[in-house]
């Protein structure tokens, strides 16, 4: 057993689980080393509080699975084969009485829930997300050095971006010069859509990229990120397209005062709040407080959006080896988009920043 | 009302159904125009036997919405709302003795279900799904219109692919240009994850394009799709670099026999199941019989995976619109990887090929 599946099984003892069924890919990475999307067939890691584990899986996928890591029981099915059936004479093999079992209550389906409920009788069902969550937000070693890995993919893409930057090329285009020279150093997978924002567009916190074509005096914005061995980095700039106005170019630094300042504020023992409010009271002194709409920043590693959240309300107190972002906004529109994002690693006397692309004012020319 | 949500409303009528709550993005966008991803946010249309539809979804995508062509109510809710209980309310209005509810099994979360279920008290829950895809299934001209236009742009992207193919070029290089080409022309989503695959990583059916360097001898299989407004298209094709073996040619034309076969076979009134049966009795009479370990094709439309599916014992009858891709393979380990495969619609006289990129054995040099 591994360190995160005994632990599992800890949390299992203390509140009385008698078996947890883990079906979301992320969490089966976690707890298992083995990265897969099996779409609608159903690929689950099953623990007990004292009994072996098991993973099922797609009968083609096992060797990937031993391959990955996973050494303990694992049931390979076909496609005839009913693998919610033999989930369960699995677990009732191991588990005499089942009386509560934890699942993924955001992720799992109703279809396979009620074959659990139906299956199994009384059982209560519990929710394993919050556990997961939170194992899953302080990092080891190992996957600091996979992120950071990632985040220096994530300043390559931002330099190939910003050097791609010319009058009429299109969003569409740049992007596809980063993710093209992503792919020659064999990047298979992003964190989430690319996004290439210019002038207009780039006022928008959640715009589309498409043909619209950068012009001089455009302020041209790049959120992405990079996956690495199953972990993300997701990284923030925005650059000026020749000469900008004066309000664009104050908004700018207002971010950047922002944002310098949550990762002046962000230590061991400080709340996610805390952070959020420090970075967001320089954008309200500036005036733009309604401009900002969002939270400071998230957790990231399996997941590009993970504990810990980093808005004004969440009390959790920073502990080294968490995670996250810190990319505060400013869109006003009809004059300017800005957001900076880094992402950043608590440590055991302050911070280390992993993104690495400057943040003072770039004007490409 | 349009006829989608007209016609739902009449199977909710003969079935008892009193309110139907769909959220799975296919599904809203099939209902509404309205095509959005709302991660873990509620976007949800629900439906009556004869009060008027609602469509709920975060406030900030309420225009969105409405210019996608929703006409009908629409509850937006911030991100402090409960949107669950919004909805609830918002059906209890419509309907006074809710008994029956069909919901997206496969799709509805553990979560939203317990909430559902809590709140409504005694409801039985039905499945929607079987009904939305057999709606689906046939197509009107307004979306084989653009199902054309991204077969169309399939056609390019293996013309693009074809023509980067160079000795000690990688499968992401290849790949990396094929994207970079459908950028240009505004593509902002590939159906699935592209496939460029060479020498024996093509012989596994689901490959994962890596670093493997093209090499004279090689065949190399394209596996991809565009979407465009919405909707999928699908191609396979595989070409040769160099010279190939006897063999290799001969796997390669046995899978176009079998494509054609199938393709002659396609009619309205033939079942599925004829149609994959003649392919594939072409392949086992050829002794490559084990070699071949999928089905012949899916129907695709808003998703790339949707019915009918083209297997052995699949009894539906062909009918006018229906919308497939017809796709052999053969795959021997260390010998070849072959696939060939097409999109088409069944029309009231026979079919109409989608994709045309040519299927003669291409030999690049």
């Amino acid at each position: 057993m591994t360190e995160r599946l005994t632990a599992l099984a800890d949390w299992m003892k203390d509140n009385d689980v008698d078996v947890t069924f883990i079906t979301s890919p992320d969490n089966v990475f976690y707890l298992s080393g083995f990265l897969s999307d099996p779409h609608e067939r159903l690929l689950a890691v099953v623990v007990f509080q004292d009994a072996e584990p098991f993973m099922i899986c797609p009968a083609m996928d096992r060797e990937n699975a031993k391959n990955a890591g996973w050494e303990l029981e694992m049931i390979g099915y076909s496609d005839t084969d009913d693998s919610m059936e033999l989930s369960i004479h699995a677990m009732k093999k191991r588990v005499h009485a089942l009386k509560k079992m934890a699942i993924e209550k955001e992720q799992l389906n109703v279809e396979r829930y009620e074959k659990l409920a139906g299956l199994l009788g009384n059982v209560a069902f519990v929710s394993a997300e919050e556990k997961l969550r939170r194992m899953r937000m302080v990092k080891t070693e190992t996957e600091l050095q996979l992120i950071r890995k990632a985040c220096e993919l994530a300043d390559f893409a931002i330099e190939t971006g910003v050097s791609e930057i010319k009058e009429g090329k299109t969003e569409l285009e740049v992007l596809a010069s980063i993710e093209y020279e992503l792919k020659k150093k064999g990047v298979t997978e992003m964190s989430f859509s690319t996004m290439v924002l210019t002038g207009k567009n780039a006022a928008a916190p959640h715009g589309t990229p498409g043909l619209t074509k950068i012009q001089k005096g455009d302020l041209v914005l790049f959120d992405l990120g990079v996956v690495v061995d199953g972990y993300c980095s997701d990284i923030t700039r925005t650059v000026a397209y020749g000469e900008i106005k004066k309000q664009q170019e104050d908004i700018y630094h207002t971010v950047l005062k922002a944002q310098l300042k949550a990762l002046e504020t962000a230590r061991t023992g400080v709340s996610c709040s805390e952070v959020d409010i420090a970075a967001r009271k320089v954008i309200e002194e500036a005036g733009y407080g309604n401009y900002f709409p969002h939270r400071l920043g998230h957790g990231l590693g399996v997941s590009v959006h993970e504990y810990p959240s980093l808005t004004g309300s969440n009390p959790l107190l920073m502990e080294a080896g968490m995670v996250f972002t810190a990319e505060p906004g400013i869109y006003v529109p009809g004059v300017a988009g800005v957001r900076i994002e880094d992402d950043v690693v608590i440590t055991e006397d302050g911070i280390e920043i992993l993104t690495k692309y400057p943040k003072d004012l770039v004007f490409v020319s």
